[in-house]
Protein backbone atom coordinates (compact mmCIF):
# COMPACT_ATOMS: atom_id res chain seq x y z
CA UNK A 1 0.00 0.00 0.00
CA UNK A 2 0.85 3.33 -0.83
CA UNK A 3 1.88 6.25 1.34
CA UNK A 4 -1.42 7.84 1.94
CA UNK A 5 -1.78 11.86 0.19
CA UNK A 6 -4.67 13.78 1.40
CA UNK A 7 -6.39 16.99 -0.19
CA UNK A 8 -8.85 19.03 0.53
CA UNK A 9 -11.90 20.29 -0.92
CA UNK A 10 -15.09 22.19 0.46
CA UNK A 11 -18.70 21.25 0.11
CA UNK A 12 -20.57 23.73 -2.09
CA UNK A 13 -24.38 24.38 -3.33
CA UNK A 14 -24.01 22.31 -6.20
CA UNK A 15 -23.05 19.59 -4.30
CA UNK A 16 -25.80 19.61 -2.21
CA UNK A 17 -29.31 18.24 -2.69
CA UNK A 18 -33.06 18.97 -0.90
CA UNK A 19 -32.38 16.45 1.78
CA UNK A 20 -29.44 19.49 2.58
CA UNK A 21 -26.96 16.61 2.28
CA UNK A 22 -24.31 16.17 -0.01
CA UNK A 23 -25.74 13.99 -3.25
CA UNK A 24 -24.61 10.37 -3.09
CA UNK A 25 -23.17 10.53 -6.75
CA UNK A 26 -21.01 13.99 -5.80
CA UNK A 27 -18.85 11.67 -3.87
CA UNK A 28 -17.26 10.70 -6.64
CA UNK A 29 -16.48 13.67 -8.08
CA UNK A 30 -14.30 14.34 -4.80
CA UNK A 31 -12.78 11.27 -4.88
CA UNK A 32 -11.60 11.46 -8.67
CA UNK A 33 -10.70 15.28 -7.79
CA UNK A 34 -8.15 13.79 -5.33
CA UNK A 35 -6.77 10.73 -7.34
CA UNK A 36 -6.31 13.74 -10.22
CA UNK A 37 -3.94 16.55 -7.83
CA UNK A 38 -1.98 13.11 -6.51
CA UNK A 39 -1.19 12.77 -10.43
CA UNK A 40 -0.23 16.01 -10.73
CA UNK A 41 1.69 16.34 -7.72
CA UNK A 42 3.91 13.30 -9.06
CA UNK A 43 4.04 15.25 -12.13
CA UNK A 44 1.48 13.69 -14.28
CA UNK A 45 -1.26 15.80 -15.56
CA UNK A 46 -4.12 13.48 -17.61
CA UNK A 47 -4.39 15.63 -20.04
CA UNK A 48 -0.76 15.82 -21.26
CA UNK A 49 -0.78 11.99 -20.56
CA UNK A 50 -3.48 11.27 -23.23
CA UNK A 51 -1.66 13.26 -25.76
CA UNK A 52 1.88 11.60 -24.64
CA UNK A 53 2.56 8.52 -24.37
CA UNK A 54 -1.08 8.33 -25.24
CA UNK A 55 -2.91 6.93 -22.03
CA UNK A 56 -6.01 7.47 -19.90
CA UNK A 57 -7.36 5.80 -16.08
CA UNK A 58 -10.47 4.07 -16.86
CA UNK A 59 -12.88 3.05 -13.78
CA UNK A 60 -13.60 -0.29 -13.68
CA UNK A 61 -15.71 -0.55 -10.61
CA UNK A 62 -16.36 1.18 -7.08
CA UNK A 63 -17.30 0.15 -4.02
CA UNK A 64 -18.43 3.04 -1.35
CA UNK A 65 -19.79 3.38 2.45
CA UNK A 66 -21.65 6.33 3.17
CA UNK A 67 -21.13 6.75 7.41
CA UNK A 68 -21.94 10.13 7.40
CA UNK A 69 -23.32 12.79 5.25
CA UNK A 70 -21.06 15.88 4.00
CA UNK A 71 -23.44 19.70 4.87
CA UNK A 72 -22.81 22.58 2.82
CA UNK A 73 -19.51 24.74 3.96
CA UNK A 74 -17.72 21.53 5.14
CA UNK A 75 -14.12 21.07 4.50
CA UNK A 76 -13.59 17.27 3.17
CA UNK A 77 -10.06 15.61 3.41
CA UNK A 78 -9.86 13.21 0.93
CA UNK A 79 -7.34 10.47 1.04
CA UNK A 80 -5.33 8.55 -1.73
CA UNK A 81 -4.01 5.14 -1.45
CA UNK A 82 -3.32 2.37 -3.95
CA UNK A 83 -2.33 -1.27 -4.66
CA UNK A 84 -1.37 -2.54 -7.86
CA UNK A 85 -3.78 -5.21 -9.40
CA UNK A 86 -1.88 -7.12 -11.73
CA UNK A 87 -0.08 -5.37 -14.58
CA UNK A 88 -2.71 -2.78 -15.81
CA UNK A 89 -4.86 -1.99 -13.05
CA UNK A 90 -5.17 -0.29 -9.37
CA UNK A 91 -6.97 -0.48 -6.40
CA UNK A 92 -7.38 2.76 -4.64
CA UNK A 93 -8.65 2.64 -0.97
CA UNK A 94 -9.89 6.17 -0.45
CA UNK A 95 -11.98 7.87 2.74
CA UNK A 96 -13.47 11.46 2.86
CA UNK A 97 -13.23 12.84 6.41
CA UNK A 98 -14.83 16.11 7.51
CA UNK A 99 -11.89 18.00 8.53
CA UNK A 100 -11.21 19.47 12.10
CA UNK A 101 -9.54 18.76 15.39
CA UNK A 102 -11.94 15.33 15.64
CA UNK A 103 -11.96 14.61 12.16
CA UNK A 104 -15.05 12.52 10.94
CA UNK A 105 -14.98 9.64 8.74
CA UNK A 106 -17.62 10.24 6.24
CA UNK A 107 -16.72 8.04 3.01
CA UNK A 108 -14.81 4.72 3.10
CA UNK A 109 -14.37 3.97 -1.32
CA UNK A 110 -12.60 1.33 -3.18
CA UNK A 111 -11.94 2.43 -6.62
CA UNK A 112 -10.79 -0.11 -9.34
CA UNK A 113 -8.81 2.03 -12.12
CA UNK A 114 -7.48 0.30 -15.47
CA UNK A 115 -5.22 2.20 -17.51
CA UNK A 116 -5.61 1.83 -21.38
CA UNK A 117 -4.50 3.67 -24.95
CA UNK A 118 -6.29 6.62 -25.14
CA UNK A 119 -6.86 5.57 -29.11
CA UNK A 120 -7.90 1.62 -29.15
CA UNK A 121 -8.71 1.57 -25.16
CA UNK A 122 -6.48 -2.10 -24.94
CA UNK A 123 -4.64 -2.31 -21.51
CA UNK A 124 -1.32 -0.47 -20.51
CA UNK A 125 1.36 -0.76 -18.28
CA UNK A 126 0.05 1.19 -14.80
CA UNK A 127 3.04 0.91 -12.53
CA UNK A 128 5.25 3.76 -13.70
CA UNK A 129 2.66 6.20 -13.47
CA UNK A 130 1.68 5.42 -9.93
CA UNK A 131 5.01 5.79 -8.49
CA UNK B 1 -40.11 32.45 -34.90
CA UNK B 2 -39.92 29.40 -35.55
CA UNK B 3 -43.31 27.00 -34.43
CA UNK B 4 -42.75 26.47 -30.48
CA UNK B 5 -42.16 23.16 -29.46
CA UNK B 6 -42.36 21.55 -26.08
CA UNK B 7 -40.58 18.81 -24.76
CA UNK B 8 -40.66 17.24 -20.39
CA UNK B 9 -38.56 16.60 -18.08
CA UNK B 10 -39.17 16.06 -14.03
CA UNK B 11 -36.94 17.53 -11.20
CA UNK B 12 -35.08 13.93 -9.89
CA UNK B 13 -33.14 14.53 -6.40
CA UNK B 14 -29.73 15.55 -8.37
CA UNK B 15 -30.91 18.67 -9.25
CA UNK B 16 -31.91 20.02 -6.42
CA UNK B 17 -29.63 21.77 -3.76
CA UNK B 18 -29.60 22.33 -0.02
CA UNK B 19 -31.88 25.05 -0.55
CA UNK B 20 -34.58 22.74 -1.68
CA UNK B 21 -35.18 24.12 -4.97
CA UNK B 22 -33.47 23.23 -8.26
CA UNK B 23 -29.81 24.62 -8.30
CA UNK B 24 -29.50 27.62 -10.89
CA UNK B 25 -26.66 26.21 -12.95
CA UNK B 26 -29.33 22.90 -13.66
CA UNK B 27 -31.62 24.61 -15.28
CA UNK B 28 -29.63 25.30 -18.30
CA UNK B 29 -29.40 21.20 -18.35
CA UNK B 30 -32.80 21.52 -18.79
CA UNK B 31 -32.64 23.85 -21.93
CA UNK B 32 -29.89 22.01 -23.70
CA UNK B 33 -32.07 18.47 -23.39
CA UNK B 34 -34.97 20.39 -24.82
CA UNK B 35 -32.65 21.81 -27.84
CA UNK B 36 -30.72 18.20 -28.57
CA UNK B 37 -34.89 16.68 -28.64
CA UNK B 38 -36.04 19.15 -30.93
CA UNK B 39 -32.91 18.06 -33.24
CA UNK B 40 -34.04 14.74 -32.92
CA UNK B 41 -37.82 15.36 -33.64
CA UNK B 42 -36.25 16.98 -37.30
CA UNK B 43 -34.12 14.12 -37.38
CA UNK B 44 -30.63 15.18 -36.33
CA UNK B 45 -28.19 13.34 -33.82
CA UNK B 46 -25.89 15.82 -32.71
CA UNK B 47 -23.42 13.13 -32.69
CA UNK B 48 -23.82 12.11 -35.71
CA UNK B 49 -23.52 15.87 -36.99
CA UNK B 50 -20.31 15.46 -35.38
CA UNK B 51 -19.08 12.80 -37.70
CA UNK B 52 -21.14 13.57 -40.88
CA UNK B 53 -21.19 16.94 -42.09
CA UNK B 54 -18.59 17.49 -39.51
CA UNK B 55 -20.60 20.28 -37.15
CA UNK B 56 -21.15 21.32 -33.47
CA UNK B 57 -23.49 23.89 -31.83
CA UNK B 58 -21.18 26.13 -29.72
CA UNK B 59 -23.12 28.17 -27.47
CA UNK B 60 -21.68 32.15 -27.36
CA UNK B 61 -23.91 33.12 -24.64
CA UNK B 62 -27.56 32.57 -22.44
CA UNK B 63 -29.40 35.40 -20.50
CA UNK B 64 -31.52 33.66 -18.29
CA UNK B 65 -34.56 35.23 -15.69
CA UNK B 66 -35.44 33.09 -12.72
CA UNK B 67 -38.90 33.52 -11.86
CA UNK B 68 -40.02 31.12 -9.72
CA UNK B 69 -38.11 28.36 -8.09
CA UNK B 70 -38.69 24.52 -9.87
CA UNK B 71 -39.04 21.73 -6.87
CA UNK B 72 -38.02 17.73 -6.59
CA UNK B 73 -41.21 15.98 -8.44
CA UNK B 74 -41.97 18.87 -10.38
CA UNK B 75 -42.89 17.91 -14.18
CA UNK B 76 -40.93 20.85 -16.36
CA UNK B 77 -42.42 21.99 -19.70
CA UNK B 78 -39.31 23.30 -21.66
CA UNK B 79 -40.18 25.27 -25.27
CA UNK B 80 -37.51 25.79 -27.92
CA UNK B 81 -38.01 28.59 -30.59
CA UNK B 82 -35.34 30.14 -32.69
CA UNK B 83 -34.79 33.01 -34.76
CA UNK B 84 -31.81 33.25 -37.12
CA UNK B 85 -28.94 35.65 -36.23
CA UNK B 86 -26.97 35.72 -39.72
CA UNK B 87 -25.63 33.14 -41.23
CA UNK B 88 -23.78 30.91 -38.86
CA UNK B 89 -25.71 31.65 -35.42
CA UNK B 90 -29.34 31.40 -34.05
CA UNK B 91 -31.02 32.58 -30.79
CA UNK B 92 -33.49 30.13 -28.81
CA UNK B 93 -35.74 31.68 -26.91
CA UNK B 94 -36.58 28.83 -24.30
CA UNK B 95 -39.10 29.18 -21.14
CA UNK B 96 -39.48 26.72 -18.32
CA UNK B 97 -42.80 26.11 -17.17
CA UNK B 98 -44.12 24.27 -14.30
CA UNK B 99 -46.26 21.88 -15.95
CA UNK B 100 -50.03 21.57 -14.79
CA UNK B 101 -53.62 22.68 -15.20
CA UNK B 102 -52.17 26.00 -14.44
CA UNK B 103 -48.57 26.09 -15.83
CA UNK B 104 -46.33 28.50 -13.93
CA UNK B 105 -43.29 30.24 -16.11
CA UNK B 106 -39.96 29.54 -13.94
CA UNK B 107 -37.44 30.02 -16.09
CA UNK B 108 -37.14 32.60 -19.47
CA UNK B 109 -33.78 32.32 -21.24
CA UNK B 110 -32.47 33.33 -24.41
CA UNK B 111 -29.38 30.90 -25.94
CA UNK B 112 -27.43 32.24 -28.76
CA UNK B 113 -25.71 28.98 -30.69
CA UNK B 114 -23.04 29.15 -33.20
CA UNK B 115 -22.38 26.15 -36.06
CA UNK B 116 -19.22 25.40 -36.31
CA UNK B 117 -17.09 23.01 -37.90
CA UNK B 118 -16.04 20.31 -35.54
CA UNK B 119 -12.29 19.89 -36.54
CA UNK B 120 -11.59 23.80 -36.74
CA UNK B 121 -14.15 25.49 -35.16
CA UNK B 122 -14.56 27.84 -37.53
CA UNK B 123 -18.23 28.89 -38.19
CA UNK B 124 -20.46 26.91 -40.90
CA UNK B 125 -23.94 27.55 -41.92
CA UNK B 126 -26.61 26.64 -39.44
CA UNK B 127 -29.69 27.18 -41.41
CA UNK B 128 -30.53 23.77 -42.69
CA UNK B 129 -29.85 22.46 -39.34
CA UNK B 130 -32.76 23.90 -38.07
CA UNK B 131 -35.71 23.76 -40.43
CA UNK C 1 -36.43 -10.68 -5.53
CA UNK C 2 -39.41 -7.88 -7.01
CA UNK C 3 -40.23 -8.38 -10.39
CA UNK C 4 -37.69 -6.09 -12.70
CA UNK C 5 -38.75 -2.55 -13.69
CA UNK C 6 -37.23 -0.80 -16.46
CA UNK C 7 -37.13 2.57 -17.14
CA UNK C 8 -35.57 4.56 -20.18
CA UNK C 9 -33.61 7.74 -20.21
CA UNK C 10 -31.23 9.72 -22.92
CA UNK C 11 -27.46 10.20 -22.50
CA UNK C 12 -27.12 14.32 -23.13
CA UNK C 13 -23.83 16.48 -23.57
CA UNK C 14 -24.29 17.47 -19.66
CA UNK C 15 -23.61 13.42 -18.54
CA UNK C 16 -20.34 13.28 -21.08
CA UNK C 17 -16.82 13.94 -19.69
CA UNK C 18 -13.49 14.68 -22.01
CA UNK C 19 -12.96 11.18 -22.74
CA UNK C 20 -16.37 11.13 -25.40
CA UNK C 21 -17.93 8.47 -22.37
CA UNK C 22 -20.60 9.40 -19.88
CA UNK C 23 -18.68 10.53 -16.79
CA UNK C 24 -18.78 7.39 -13.74
CA UNK C 25 -20.48 9.41 -11.13
CA UNK C 26 -23.34 10.19 -13.47
CA UNK C 27 -24.25 6.37 -13.86
CA UNK C 28 -25.22 7.17 -9.90
CA UNK C 29 -27.94 9.81 -11.31
CA UNK C 30 -29.49 7.31 -13.81
CA UNK C 31 -30.11 4.88 -11.09
CA UNK C 32 -31.31 6.93 -8.85
CA UNK C 33 -33.75 8.39 -11.34
CA UNK C 34 -35.05 5.23 -11.96
CA UNK C 35 -35.63 3.96 -8.58
CA UNK C 36 -38.06 7.46 -8.31
CA UNK C 37 -39.59 6.57 -11.18
CA UNK C 38 -40.48 2.97 -9.87
CA UNK C 39 -41.68 4.12 -6.68
CA UNK C 40 -44.05 6.85 -8.18
CA UNK C 41 -45.23 4.00 -10.48
CA UNK C 42 -46.55 2.55 -7.19
CA UNK C 43 -47.84 5.95 -6.37
CA UNK C 44 -45.48 7.12 -3.95
CA UNK C 45 -43.67 10.63 -4.69
CA UNK C 46 -40.66 11.53 -2.39
CA UNK C 47 -41.34 14.72 -2.00
CA UNK C 48 -45.04 13.76 -0.53
CA UNK C 49 -43.30 11.04 1.84
CA UNK C 50 -40.90 13.83 3.24
CA UNK C 51 -44.02 15.76 4.49
CA UNK C 52 -46.04 12.98 5.20
CA UNK C 53 -45.51 9.86 7.00
CA UNK C 54 -42.23 12.26 7.03
CA UNK C 55 -39.93 9.43 5.25
CA UNK C 56 -36.70 9.84 3.06
CA UNK C 57 -34.53 6.81 1.46
CA UNK C 58 -30.94 7.18 2.23
CA UNK C 59 -28.03 5.24 0.44
CA UNK C 60 -26.08 3.64 2.44
CA UNK C 61 -23.42 1.72 0.08
CA UNK C 62 -23.16 1.24 -3.71
CA UNK C 63 -21.45 -1.38 -5.44
CA UNK C 64 -21.25 -0.46 -9.65
CA UNK C 65 -18.89 -2.58 -12.24
CA UNK C 66 -18.07 -0.54 -15.15
CA UNK C 67 -18.87 -2.81 -17.95
CA UNK C 68 -18.74 -1.15 -20.82
CA UNK C 69 -19.00 2.71 -21.77
CA UNK C 70 -22.68 4.97 -22.58
CA UNK C 71 -22.17 7.67 -25.07
CA UNK C 72 -24.14 10.84 -26.59
CA UNK C 73 -26.84 10.17 -27.41
CA UNK C 74 -27.83 6.64 -26.39
CA UNK C 75 -30.63 5.26 -24.81
CA UNK C 76 -30.57 3.85 -21.84
CA UNK C 77 -32.64 1.00 -20.17
CA UNK C 78 -32.45 1.30 -16.43
CA UNK C 79 -33.89 -1.84 -14.19
CA UNK C 80 -34.70 -1.53 -10.70
CA UNK C 81 -35.19 -5.04 -8.61
CA UNK C 82 -34.82 -5.34 -4.91
CA UNK C 83 -34.41 -7.68 -1.74
CA UNK C 84 -35.53 -6.78 1.93
CA UNK C 85 -32.39 -6.61 3.76
CA UNK C 86 -33.89 -6.89 7.50
CA UNK C 87 -36.72 -4.37 9.11
CA UNK C 88 -35.21 -0.99 7.72
CA UNK C 89 -33.47 -1.44 4.43
CA UNK C 90 -33.63 -3.25 1.53
CA UNK C 91 -30.80 -4.06 -1.66
CA UNK C 92 -31.69 -2.94 -5.42
CA UNK C 93 -30.18 -4.52 -7.70
CA UNK C 94 -29.79 -2.43 -11.10
CA UNK C 95 -28.46 -2.64 -14.49
CA UNK C 96 -28.02 0.11 -17.01
CA UNK C 97 -28.32 -1.93 -20.81
CA UNK C 98 -27.64 0.09 -24.03
CA UNK C 99 -31.30 -0.39 -25.54
CA UNK C 100 -31.71 -1.61 -28.82
CA UNK C 101 -32.15 -5.42 -30.96
CA UNK C 102 -29.37 -6.24 -29.11
CA UNK C 103 -28.88 -4.90 -25.50
CA UNK C 104 -25.42 -4.78 -24.06
CA UNK C 105 -24.72 -4.47 -20.73
CA UNK C 106 -23.13 -1.37 -19.29
CA UNK C 107 -23.62 -1.18 -15.56
CA UNK C 108 -24.38 -3.79 -13.03
CA UNK C 109 -24.69 -2.10 -9.60
CA UNK C 110 -26.07 -2.59 -6.25
CA UNK C 111 -27.34 -0.09 -3.88
CA UNK C 112 -28.11 -0.67 -0.05
CA UNK C 113 -31.00 2.07 0.60
CA UNK C 114 -32.20 2.54 4.52
CA UNK C 115 -35.58 4.40 5.45
CA UNK C 116 -34.98 7.02 7.99
CA UNK C 117 -37.60 9.43 9.65
CA UNK C 118 -36.90 12.63 7.83
CA UNK C 119 -36.85 14.89 10.76
CA UNK C 120 -34.74 12.33 13.05
CA UNK C 121 -33.05 10.65 10.60
CA UNK C 122 -33.80 7.51 12.36
CA UNK C 123 -34.31 4.12 11.00
CA UNK C 124 -37.81 3.37 10.07
CA UNK C 125 -39.95 0.40 8.77
CA UNK C 126 -39.12 0.43 4.93
CA UNK C 127 -41.72 -2.63 3.69
CA UNK C 128 -44.77 -0.82 2.87
CA UNK C 129 -43.13 1.69 0.65
CA UNK C 130 -41.69 -1.40 -1.48
CA UNK C 131 -44.82 -3.21 -2.14
CA UNK D 1 -17.92 49.03 -8.10
CA UNK D 2 -16.24 47.08 -5.14
CA UNK D 3 -12.24 46.22 -5.47
CA UNK D 4 -12.46 42.96 -7.25
CA UNK D 5 -11.11 39.49 -5.46
CA UNK D 6 -10.10 36.61 -7.25
CA UNK D 7 -10.15 32.79 -6.51
CA UNK D 8 -8.99 30.06 -8.35
CA UNK D 9 -10.21 26.60 -9.23
CA UNK D 10 -8.88 23.64 -11.83
CA UNK D 11 -10.59 21.96 -14.31
CA UNK D 12 -11.40 18.77 -13.22
CA UNK D 13 -13.09 15.82 -16.08
CA UNK D 14 -16.54 15.98 -14.02
CA UNK D 15 -16.80 20.01 -15.84
CA UNK D 16 -16.05 18.88 -19.20
CA UNK D 17 -17.93 17.04 -21.89
CA UNK D 18 -17.97 15.07 -25.04
CA UNK D 19 -16.81 18.12 -26.80
CA UNK D 20 -13.41 17.96 -24.67
CA UNK D 21 -14.53 21.48 -23.22
CA UNK D 22 -16.50 22.68 -20.11
CA UNK D 23 -20.19 21.62 -20.41
CA UNK D 24 -21.50 25.47 -20.85
CA UNK D 25 -23.66 25.17 -17.33
CA UNK D 26 -20.45 24.32 -15.14
CA UNK D 27 -19.14 27.73 -15.41
CA UNK D 28 -22.10 28.78 -13.27
CA UNK D 29 -20.73 26.63 -10.92
CA UNK D 30 -16.74 28.36 -10.59
CA UNK D 31 -18.87 31.63 -10.44
CA UNK D 32 -20.89 30.56 -7.74
CA UNK D 33 -17.82 29.26 -5.87
CA UNK D 34 -16.13 32.18 -5.99
CA UNK D 35 -18.85 34.19 -4.57
CA UNK D 36 -19.13 32.15 -1.90
CA UNK D 37 -15.39 32.24 -1.36
CA UNK D 38 -15.54 36.18 -1.11
CA UNK D 39 -18.31 36.07 1.27
CA UNK D 40 -16.63 33.40 3.13
CA UNK D 41 -12.98 35.72 3.70
CA UNK D 42 -15.33 38.32 4.33
CA UNK D 43 -16.59 36.21 7.60
CA UNK D 44 -19.71 34.92 6.03
CA UNK D 45 -20.92 31.22 6.10
CA UNK D 46 -23.75 30.71 4.13
CA UNK D 47 -24.82 27.46 6.30
CA UNK D 48 -24.54 30.00 9.21
CA UNK D 49 -26.26 33.14 7.67
CA UNK D 50 -29.20 30.97 6.56
CA UNK D 51 -29.78 29.84 10.20
CA UNK D 52 -28.89 33.42 12.04
CA UNK D 53 -29.97 36.15 11.11
CA UNK D 54 -32.21 33.85 9.00
CA UNK D 55 -31.15 34.83 5.19
CA UNK D 56 -30.21 33.59 1.65
CA UNK D 57 -28.89 34.64 -1.57
CA UNK D 58 -30.67 33.70 -4.60
CA UNK D 59 -30.13 34.16 -8.42
CA UNK D 60 -32.41 36.30 -10.20
CA UNK D 61 -30.56 36.24 -13.05
CA UNK D 62 -27.65 35.17 -15.32
CA UNK D 63 -26.32 37.17 -18.48
CA UNK D 64 -23.19 34.91 -19.74
CA UNK D 65 -20.98 35.45 -22.69
CA UNK D 66 -18.81 32.55 -23.80
CA UNK D 67 -15.82 33.67 -25.25
CA UNK D 68 -13.31 31.21 -25.14
CA UNK D 69 -13.51 27.21 -23.98
CA UNK D 70 -11.47 25.67 -20.90
CA UNK D 71 -10.50 22.37 -21.29
CA UNK D 72 -9.08 19.28 -19.24
CA UNK D 73 -6.66 20.76 -16.08
CA UNK D 74 -6.68 24.57 -16.51
CA UNK D 75 -6.39 26.60 -13.41
CA UNK D 76 -9.01 29.18 -13.81
CA UNK D 77 -9.07 32.65 -12.14
CA UNK D 78 -12.25 33.69 -11.31
CA UNK D 79 -12.88 37.14 -10.42
CA UNK D 80 -15.98 38.78 -7.67
CA UNK D 81 -17.00 42.41 -8.32
CA UNK D 82 -20.54 44.22 -7.40
CA UNK D 83 -22.96 46.95 -6.96
CA UNK D 84 -25.66 47.63 -5.35
CA UNK D 85 -29.04 47.11 -7.24
CA UNK D 86 -31.38 48.76 -4.67
CA UNK D 87 -31.85 47.96 -1.01
CA UNK D 88 -32.38 44.44 -1.59
CA UNK D 89 -30.42 43.24 -4.48
CA UNK D 90 -27.08 42.96 -6.14
CA UNK D 91 -25.33 43.11 -9.58
CA UNK D 92 -22.28 40.39 -9.60
CA UNK D 93 -19.75 41.03 -12.58
CA UNK D 94 -17.98 38.17 -12.85
CA UNK D 95 -14.85 37.12 -15.09
CA UNK D 96 -13.65 34.03 -15.66
CA UNK D 97 -10.06 33.80 -17.07
CA UNK D 98 -7.32 30.95 -17.87
CA UNK D 99 -4.39 32.02 -15.66
CA UNK D 100 -0.96 32.14 -16.24
CA UNK D 101 2.00 34.79 -17.99
CA UNK D 102 -0.93 36.37 -20.09
CA UNK D 103 -4.37 35.25 -18.65
CA UNK D 104 -7.46 34.62 -21.19
CA UNK D 105 -10.71 35.82 -21.04
CA UNK D 106 -12.49 32.53 -21.28
CA UNK D 107 -16.05 34.12 -19.63
CA UNK D 108 -17.84 36.89 -18.89
CA UNK D 109 -20.71 37.60 -16.46
CA UNK D 110 -23.14 39.45 -14.43
CA UNK D 111 -25.38 37.69 -11.95
CA UNK D 112 -28.34 39.49 -10.26
CA UNK D 113 -28.75 38.05 -6.57
CA UNK D 114 -31.43 39.27 -3.87
CA UNK D 115 -30.93 38.44 -0.26
CA UNK D 116 -34.14 37.12 1.25
CA UNK D 117 -35.52 35.63 4.44
CA UNK D 118 -34.61 32.01 4.42
CA UNK D 119 -38.18 30.86 5.99
CA UNK D 120 -40.83 33.66 4.58
CA UNK D 121 -38.56 34.53 1.19
CA UNK D 122 -39.25 37.79 1.57
CA UNK D 123 -36.76 39.99 0.32
CA UNK D 124 -34.59 41.48 3.20
CA UNK D 125 -31.48 44.29 3.44
CA UNK D 126 -28.16 43.41 1.48
CA UNK D 127 -25.85 45.57 2.05
CA UNK D 128 -24.67 44.69 5.33
CA UNK D 129 -23.23 41.01 4.48
CA UNK D 130 -21.23 42.50 1.40
CA UNK D 131 -18.91 45.23 2.53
Amino acid sequence: MSVPYVWRTRVYWEDTDGGGVVYYANYLKFLERARTEWLRERGYSQAALAADPGILFMVLGVNVEYRAPARLDDLLAVSVQYVLDGRTAAIFSQQIHRDGIEPQLLVDAQVRVVCVDSKTLRPRRIAEYLQ
